[in-house]
């Protein structure tokens, strides 16, 4: 959909014949109808694509063998999080994102926005039980490490390394119970001053990069 | 002031007793006035305060014979990213952040509260001339690391210890060259995947926690 407006631009005369020379529809709209379609600013044009495409099957005993990092989300809510946490994901080489299915931000186009793009080149997909899947990521030869402040190891006198499955909690809770206990081990960073955690997007972010840091010391 | 709908619950009527023994007005009105005076959710109440108190003076000598870790942020502009920036700043004991005084993000409430209170424990200041605030703190002994993804050199194999400045540049353009100008290093995050940032305040953050690390090695 382009905007009537602003539809003889160069730049918007480029957009569309492109899209023409792929096949795709184009319509010529209001900005009212562009602004309706959109949930944040636009341009001029929109693009419409179906749901995001949830990666499904990938087998986690290749994974393993792969030493892959893999990323769990326990809950985060907030879509600008999830979106951060996607674009560290796919900047420390992750190859499997698992959100739960219920009570957790979904890949909406905010969270697309928020991941600069990045969740365009992961594979990110929804398990009912986070706790089962973990079963059988341990069973498949994965180590996992929680990130949580209570009862845990200091991350940075810990070797965290592949195959690995970093588990991240919600911002308000924490890793839940059942999920805690397939933790292997639960790291915590230190924390100098009176607040008592970090943004979750950072902590997780931490914990990535301290895995590549580690990955790299073999 | 405090909602008149649910001014009688006993929470309500807890926070309106500390109030008045602390010489606080408490005005009661509709909820309509409480949503227009806050930016985000409230729950019933709202305390007014007058602006963010900014720090001024810090002696920049004392600073870096303490050895301390300052945070220059240059133009970062999402409110979010300030807030997440100013949290992981007092989780490593940052000392003094600073921001510039126009074309960036103020401490304004969205702030304090990504900050999830952080900013209250924390000196900020505003500087017009980041740049030559920046001469101030080499000549006071410090030495400035700014962060930026070109022309930079390895993060985690460079060792960043106090006193340092650690520089943060804006979202969209980074570090501006008057700025990087004065850095004595210029250090990135290893980018494993396709997109080729990270979130400003998660590379910020990395980078605090870096000196974190190096600093406890000593």
């Amino acid at each position: 959909m382009v905007n009537e407006g602003v539809a003889d631009s160069d730049r918007l005369t480029e957009i569309v014949s492109l899209a023409k020379q792929r096949g795709i529809t184009v319509e010529t709209v209001s900005r009212d109808v562009l602004d309706a379609r959109t949930p944040g600013h636009h341009q001029g044009v929109v693009l419409e694509t179906g749901p995001y495409p949830y990666a499904a099957g990938d087998d986690l005993s290749d994974l393993a063998e792969g030493s892959a990092i893999l990323l769990a989300l326990d809950g985060i809510s907030d879509p600008q999080n999830l979106g951060t946490l996607l674009r560290t994901a796919e900047a420390t080489g992750v190859r499997l994102v698992v959100i739960p299915s219920d009570r957790a931000a979904h890949v909406t186009p905010a969270v697309v926005n928020a991941s600069a793009g990045a969740v365009e080149h992961l594979h990110v997909t929804q398990e009912v039980n986070l706790a089962r899947w973990l079963d059988r990521a341990k069973e498949a030869g994965f180590w996992v490490v929680g990130l949580d402040s209570e009862d845990a190891e200091p991350l940075f006198d810990t070797s965290v390394r592949p195959p690995i499955v970093v588990v991240v909690g919600s911002e308000g809770y924490g890793i839940r119970r059942l999920v805690r206990e397939r933790c292997d081990l639960v790291v915590s960073l230190p924390m100098l001053g009176r607040i008592e955690s970090l943004n979750a997007a950072v902590a997780g972010s931490i914990a990535l990069y301290e895995v590549v840091r580690d990955a790299e010391d073999i």
